[in-house]
């Protein structure tokens, strides 16, 4: 039986009027509901061979980490802009109102390396695409896209390519 | 053997001129040192009966997240402002320059919960300061303050309450 579906909560009008936010920290902060989650994508790349998870800031990290670490995989992280300290690869991405960067150390995949990327949720699927290019120009291999939950209506899915195999925990409509 | 402290990459002049930046992506995406962090805090801290784990956004969260899930605990987050969607506590403190706010949610944790609060760094203390008043503000019982590296030449042990059980991975001066 799961249980971690009934611990997400639903604020309506967040960040703005009519968007329906789904908020995960009634997820993480239930023992139960929170390893269930983990255990469900571990379940689902035991097999994958993974080298990275990347994980998007900063809610991806919540999932991203504990993943990686149960996989016994390096942890790769892609950040707001001028937050790594070393030498980067930086993407601008539009956005519904204005535009947004996104960060990876230049240093921090190997090129042919099997990667994972996980968020907590696909919407527009803006910032996805924007965490495979910066993946992309790195030359590691994309094997797939994780998210706790995929928001159906805003058709993310068609952002991505279609030879990607993307997980969703939970499909909201 | 121990290889972590190894993986730490000192970046000079980040975010300014003068300080050495103790950079984490490189130990995280080591599998190797990023398991050794994590059990050695769950070494450390799983006889603790622990309800949460507190981690300080954003770095915070890649070693706090993968800690509950190892202690079986629930994770809790504290964001900088304006980030989570519930009703929350709010905490603003001084930095250096200028000030910053953080955010708990009001509702994650229940009065007298044995708590873990979480950062990768300790240097002046304030962050972790602030982050303390938020758990006490709900009432949890703060059990211990843990971190990845301790810059022991910054004092901030001197800032939080001498009663308090402080476990750094890496003294650093």
């Amino acid at each position: 039986m799961t249980v971690f579906q009934d611990k997400i909560r639903i604020v309506p009008d967040f960040p703005k009027k009519g968007i329906e936010f789904y908020d995960i920290t009634t997820l993480i902060k239930d023992k139960q509901a929170f390893a269930e989650v983990i255990d469900l994508f571990y379940e689902k790349f035991k097999n994958y061979n993974l080298d990275y998870v990347v994980a998007v800031e900063s809610r991806g990290y919540l999932f991203g980490a504990p993943l990686a670490y149960k996989l016994k995989c390096g942890l790769v992280i892609i950040r707001k802009p001028n937050k790594l300290p070393a030498k980067t690869e930086r993407i601008e991405y539009g956005l519904e109102y204005g535009k947004d960067i996104l960060e990876i150390h230049t240093d921090s995949i190997e090129p042919g390396k099997k990667v994972l990327i996980i968020d907590d949720l696909l919407a527009t699927g803006g910032t996805i695409k924007a965490a495979c290019s910066l993946v992309e120009k790195l030359q590691g291999h994309i094997e797939a896209l994780a998210f706790v939950v995929e928001l159906k209506n805003l058709n993310g899915r068609k952002q991505l390519s279609q030879d990607l195999p993307i997980f969703s925990l939970l499909q909201a409509d």
